[in-house]
């Protein structure tokens, strides 16, 4: 059994999620943070999860496979200006040679989905799902505006991968980042993992005011396009919830791991940690988590911020300062580094929140977090 | 006389409109919709229209101006990646060299009016208009923003389409689109269809708080520079029932039709009408249907969406699925086809609405269609 | 002493001061206006200004500084589309080679700030802010959004000025545009004229909502690497209340004045004054006031509207026409020229206001100066 962590300076952090818990007896979260690359708080609460239980985060995967672009970054492997037909030449059809990775990876090239049906077997296909990307036509004018791409950007970013390194980004990720740094999260779920798997539970709100499935529902949006499959629902069962989807590396969504190695994964990127040089430069860091795009997403009708993959924090996303970056998930999941604090912190919701993405619960422990960190420096 | 038309599983539509006149005994309005490239619905209800009548539409005109620019895009006759001044030389002028087809056609050149006063004599003499529009210089930093084009659009439309063509954008679409399909829209109306003609009656609120008309009175505001003309008033009288503004093809606001010819102009673009083919490869749709641009309006104040001349839809324009395109004018008419539906639909009210723009009534005919549709694929 | 000047048909803008003047005794400002170059109003009101003083103006020196930029556009001597390396090659550093005069004087090269503590001496010892902005990695994308560069636009100006002309802004402004020109507005305060200096007195409400302040204090946000210094406050005291700041030459923040001296510095831009030929060509005028940025402002957290480093009209900004260019600063002071109205106005509350920027008594009066005119040509 894992024990607790709770440095000296970081009790307001434990208490606060305890009121959390006394106060809604549905809730159940881990937290976890590292400053400068140790870490200083792990914990848990709730009836429903401990400290060893793995879940899917949904999106919060998206900063994962995010961290292992950077490293191909890193090793010069990646140019961000070049056109993305410079590594994946079938990119090309349907007027997109001109796309440059910085574009694409930004949520701004508008292949937020394919024109035909989007069953769950091309859902965990890789080759067919990438091919029907290179073949599709944009759904608005490539840089003209930006929408969340929540499912393509996963194979976008996997095929980037595989056409530069030969591996998938799941199988790169888990030998150059997640093996050797002790990384309690995969985007592919090995075998041996399955048993510390629980499932992501449905949100309590059963009447439901669910903004975003209602507006998936609503008519046939660009949000449709986004988050609809044919023959399946992203959130009945919960992707994740599916072995079939933990299996297949999906780089957007299929991530399962712990707040613990969410937290790991971020403070491998910007601190030492067991003595293990970071794996990122702040040059690396830098270019990977510069605001790419602003304004309101085509997708998701309100205000996002997109660096490289990387959401940068706005007024919903309050991550830290204006130089942290991470990402959430539809389940509430959160993973995140900011430099300016030395802080990654990754938090895991074991049931859904409404309507999903960040839950602000965890937005609040992190809040707490860096006022504990600056009482400390005082 | 035209017999209405009501085909099995359409008649919520119906009677929707008559719910709507019942309602306002100052609410006249034509509705027709084509399904697949058939006339599915062809109605028309209120004491003061019926289904002969045509009447101006203001910039529902652009529509159908842009329908006869994508043609000449399907012929290979025009480039969208092409400097404006490649068919419009003396367009170079005061630093536009550089601006793109794409970008003039999307609101974003920031042309939207003319130094010198706008007299009613030069609204209606395109070679003046156009030749003040060549030297004009610009009034915003062109591809920074976008602000609708009211009137400019139409000018610079029909100067493509005369370099292009050799013909005026009436006449081309005369000949090539509306006589061989028999469409009941007219750019430039002819004498033998003046008879048909009916005004456009004023909106019934005269107490008014017509936010277009304050907007435009307003300092000296890029709406006024864009909505006002010297010695004469948009809508007092309404533009298009002056004949001078019907017999000069206009092709931004000087159209007059009925809403059968709206939507079977736009059934033209997505399907077989009457056995003929389709004008328009689904290419070609794409491309001249993909946004563009989207943000606070620079002319409007508010945020608008336009692909290549056509509006998308967006929070206020509820046309239907991601993929409808169209146009709506300051009268309430709308002209909308949707390939994700197989639909196109044409709606005309008698009288102005207050504040302008797609009549919601309008709107929510198209929704209740959409729905029909929907049911009927069950 | 000099006198004060309300010109036939002015009155309402005396009159409208008087009464903002006896509806808060709190209250103390200058207010200057020109048409077609003739001082039409010249007043002051309230307890604690006089005709003769002088005050720290924050940001409105930015519109002095541009127009400085602005005489050296008009004489070739600068490009706005050239790359600022042209001109200041250190400024390549940190992936800037490519960012334009164009977007680094429109608040979007994302230069906001420096990594290194912002001290007082570092403000105010231009070399050395240089040379940090020179080799800072911007703090988002360039060219993907814009915010407000509040202190650092100064300091690019500054440079700029200097590498092109060989003097600093401060200095090449007092000789080329306000010495012969008699303009009693300062970028450094000459001794001389320091025994007219009064100070900005801060803002009455102790017990304070002011937004921005509290911001800066919010995390470690951009609006906080924007406006936040190492050991010093802007505004306790007020930045220009200092000497050191009076003699440092800030282009964005340093400029002292009244508001006679900010009206005729702008009278100057755009008309004949006392027989002096206009010192800005209209195509000047029209290239450095021309929208090149609008949506959300990164650092401010609402919508801005920037040309070249000049504020044009938003819906906060209310300067007049959609001509109209000028400049705002914390402390309430205005600066504007509006050539569709032939006017420039200048204004000064020795009190500074709360939230900051733009006085809305400023704004009104302004407006009542454009009834006045509108009046007069009828």
């Amino acid at each position: 059994m894992t024990a607790e962590i709770v440095h000296p300076g970081f009790e307001p952090v434990r208490e606060e999620l305890m009121r959390m818990v006394e106060a809604d007896p549905h809730y159940s979260a881990q937290f976890c943070a590292y400053a400068d690359g140790v870490p200083v708080v792990d914990i848990w609460g709730g009836s429903e999860i401990d400290g060893e239980s793995i879940q899917g985060v949904f999106s919060a995967t998206k900063g994962i496979s995010a961290i292992s672009l950077a490293l191909l970054l890193e090793r010069g492997a990646l140019d961000l200006e070049a056109p993305v037909t410079r590594y994946w030449p079938a990119f090309a059809q349907a007027g997109k040679a001109d796309i440059t990775v910085r574009v694409a990876l930004s949520h701004q090239a508008g292949l937020i989905g394919i024109d035909d049906p989007l069953t769950f077997e091309r859902l965990t296909d890789h080759d067919a799902f990438a091919g029907a990307l290179a073949a599709q036509s944009p759904f608005w004018q490539p840089g003209a505006a930006h929408g969340y791409h929540a499912l393509t950007i996963g194979t976008m970013i996997d095929e980037l991968v595989r056409r530069i390194d030969g591996r998938s980004v799941a199988d790169f990720y888990a030998q150059e980042i997640a093996t050797p740094l002790g990384i309690d999260f995969f985007i592919t779920t090995p075998d041996a993992q399955e048993d510390r798997v629980v499932d992501v539970l449905p949100a309590k709100t059963v009447t439901g005011t669910d903004a975003a499935t209602e507006a998936i529902d609503d008519e046939r949006s660009l949000m449709a396009v986004a988050f609809s499959g044919s023959g399946w629902d992203p959130f009945d069962p919960p992707l994740p919830n599916r072995r079939a989807v933990r299996a297949a590396g999906l780089a957007a969504v299929g991530g399962v791991g712990s707040a613990r190695g969410l937290a790991r994964a971020y403070a491998a990127c910007v601190s030492e940690v067991d003595e293990t040089s970071r794996i990122l430069s702040p040059a690396t860091v830098a270019e990977m988590s510069r605001l790419q795009t602003t304004g309101s997403d085509l997708v998701l009708g309100f205000p996002t911020r997109f660096a490289i993959v990387f959401q940068v924090p706005d007024e919903r996303l309050a991550y830290g300062s204006w130089r942290a970056f991470g990402h959430d998930g539809a389940g509430g999941a959160i993973g995140v580094a900011d430099p300016e604090y030395g802080l990654a912190y990754g938090y895991i919701p074991r049931r859904m929140s409404t309507p999903g993405g960040a839950d602000p619960r965890g937005l609040a422990l992190a809040r707490t977090l860096r006022r504990c960190v600056e009482a400390g420096r005082r």
